[in-house]
């Protein structure tokens, strides 16, 4: 499952791209390329990106320097790597990193399992960690895996939320125009030391308002809440039955559609096919069997599929209360069960909690506790707090 | 409770500045009044605010004008004038907004009870509605509450987080330096348009860090994490015995004292002046009573209070588990009553969750027991999500 740790700080070990979870975004990579092709009316350039890391965050207000900084317990710089690594024409990423980061770096770069990365050691400057990358490149070194690039994309650790389309932008650019003397006069201190030290074609990319930077303590506010939307968008319903179609879960189903705007609920048929495509929310029902067996075997699904590696995944384990039946405090005994589940599937990286939904017999008071149960799921997902896993809400 | 709703786009009725929950700030203002006379060497000036709040919002791409965004269920520019008027110094404070927005900015005022604010209409540029709330500061007017101040400060409706000490220093500034050519030259449009149409001396404000404006979607969420985290930083632990030193709920005190760090724990002995100081987390400990009465009495006096017209209020009612006395669904069971209470008292914008500790007999077991809590306390304080309330959480 882990790949390998990066030896020394030259390149990290190169894992397969196409594999596991990583399938779903290498194929759209692998379709702009050949977009690329077509728009440029060229052959794809090598490109390799170079990201000067050797910041210390004062302005953060804080003594992590910011690229290192959590967000949703994972550091900054994991995330700006993941938004690099997902273009698959980009063939190597330059992290420059303070000696006494590498080490810090290096665990990053494992435990997330990022592909491509070469680390070299930051500069004094950011410009001299910026040359000590694209030295890193240019040079002829025995032994080397690095691939002589045609042109380096400068991208800052702290921007992490840059997108495949700009960077293609920035690649079609500076293939068509270069380094014009415009760029040079628009500031760019950094271009001038490419040119000069080294033989290979760089263009600074300006920010536009999407690849923001993350200075303040507000941007990693910013960027928590950000990166939480970006994954509340999918929700996968899993059912203990298949054909039912008066079955209570489908109601839940359909009222989480009717209730979430803007998430896309999906049924959890070809479960394989939705982790593969990461969808990092999981309403489980549990109606036919009594305990949690669909939760189980959803769980073990997941543990499997290393989808939490990068984000916590929340499943939501859905039972139904019919007071008739069922006794309140022995259903409630029962399925507090589930705060073992909780405690151990949180080692990796999966929020569990319950839910139990009062089913009364009238209509009416169904669809308002099912109303209920979408509003405590909706704030699950949204919140997506390990404070509260193991929990048993009621709706 | 409530104050009369402004007539036409004149001035609100001014209400007194000092009552109620507003005392605390008020005499925090009044201090540093004569803080002023003595670092100014001079008499205090007569000051009053412009805010310019006719923008449509664009960049945000949300339809709603970002001055009118809900952050905690509660419009952006709200939280600018109670920056604003916890500045007792600051005599008026004058709102432009355009005409198809004055009804909802009316709305504000009389909900959140501000106070000291007029409305005049926007212009179609932002310099157009400063002059015209200029206008109206300067005009000789009949039946006109608004004094004619000396100096005026112009405030951007999206600022949120202005704070007296920056507000002190740039009274100070315009009333020793006035509108110098310096100001003039730094592009400051605005100033031209202040010293051309009315005899006022006005200063722009340049903003620091801490000023920055409400301009992105993003900006919303760092300033609502921003704003969670300030009511956050004080809890107060009610509890139904004053004297047993033994007290479990004295050890759950002492365990969110080492465990939140960074967070003011107080003990709830002088509840009045605890709420007059403006605490939005109140942890209230049922032992001694086996129902809700610690809780409800606290709940009183919080409706009482008008505490939660700003923000909303997080009361956990804490109860102990007993095993061996009380079997746990029976326990369960009569806990869930907390649900109606909290549809009950949402509607006043305190939002109630139960937490049911487990009383283990052995001390490293409840120790357990209560860290588990301090962290649900944590998640449910630092959350505030109103989609939680009612629910009993287990530790």
């Amino acid at each position: 499952m882990e790949s390998g740790p990066p030896g020394g700080s030259g390149p990290a070990e190169p894992g397969p791209r196409l594999r596991g979870l990583r399938g779903a975004d290498a194929a759209a990579s692998a379709s702009s390329l050949s977009r690329f092709g077509a728009e440029a009316g060229c052959r794809a350039p090598a490109v390799a990106a170079v990201l000067p890391a050797g910041g210390s965050g004062e302005r953060m207000g804080v003594p992590t320097p910011k690229q290192f900084c959590p967000i949703l317990e994972r550091p900054l710089i994991s995330y700006t790597l993941q938004a690099l690594e997902r273009v698959s024409w980009i063939k190597d990423i330059i992290v420059a990193v303070t000696g006494e980061n590498m080490e810090t770096m290096k665990g990053i770069i494992q435990r997330y399992q990022h592909k491509r990365i070469s680390l070299v050691e930051a500069g004094v400057t950011r410009h001299r960690s910026i040359f000590n990358g694209l030295k890193a490149l240019a040079e002829d070194q025995p032994n080397c895996r690095l691939s002589k690039p045609e042109v380096v994309i400068i991208h800052d650790a702290v921007r992490p939320f840059v997108e495949e389309d700009v960077l293609l932008k920035v690649v079609t650019a500076a293939q068509e125009h270069g380094c014009s003397d415009y760029d040079l006069e628009f500031g760019t201190e950094c271009l001038h030391l490419a040119l000069k030290y080294s033989h290979i074609k760089a263009k600074l990319v300006e920010g536009s308002p999407d690849l923001w930077k993350v200075t303040y303590k507000r941007d990693l506010y910013a960027a928590e809440s950000i990166i939480k939307e970006r994954i509340s968008q999918k929700v996968c319903v899993v059912m203990d039955t298949k054909e039912d179609e008066e079955h209570v879960g489908h109601c839940l189903e359909e009222m989480l559609k009717t209730e979430l705007n803007h998430v896309k609920v999906t049924s959890g048929q070809d479960l394989q096919q939705i982790i593969l495509e990461q969808c990092y929310n999981f309403v489980c029902v549990n109606v036919m069997t009594s305990d949690f067996e669909e939760t189980q075997r959803l769980l073990n699904m997941l543990e499997e599929s290393n989808l939490s590696i990068l984000y916590p995944v929340v499943v939501i384990s859905v039972h139904f209360l019919d007071y008739q039946s069922v006794p309140f405090g022995q259903k409630m005994e029962k399925v507090m069960q589930i705060r073992e589940f909780a405690k151990e599937v949180k080692k990796r990286n999966i929020l569990l909690s319950g839910l139990l939904i009062y089913f009364p017999q009238e209509e009416q008071k169904l669809r308002e506790s099912l109303r209920q149960g979408v509003t405590i799921i909706a704030a699950l997902i949204k919140e997506r707090n390990s404070g509260l896993i193991g929990q048993l809400l009621v709706a």
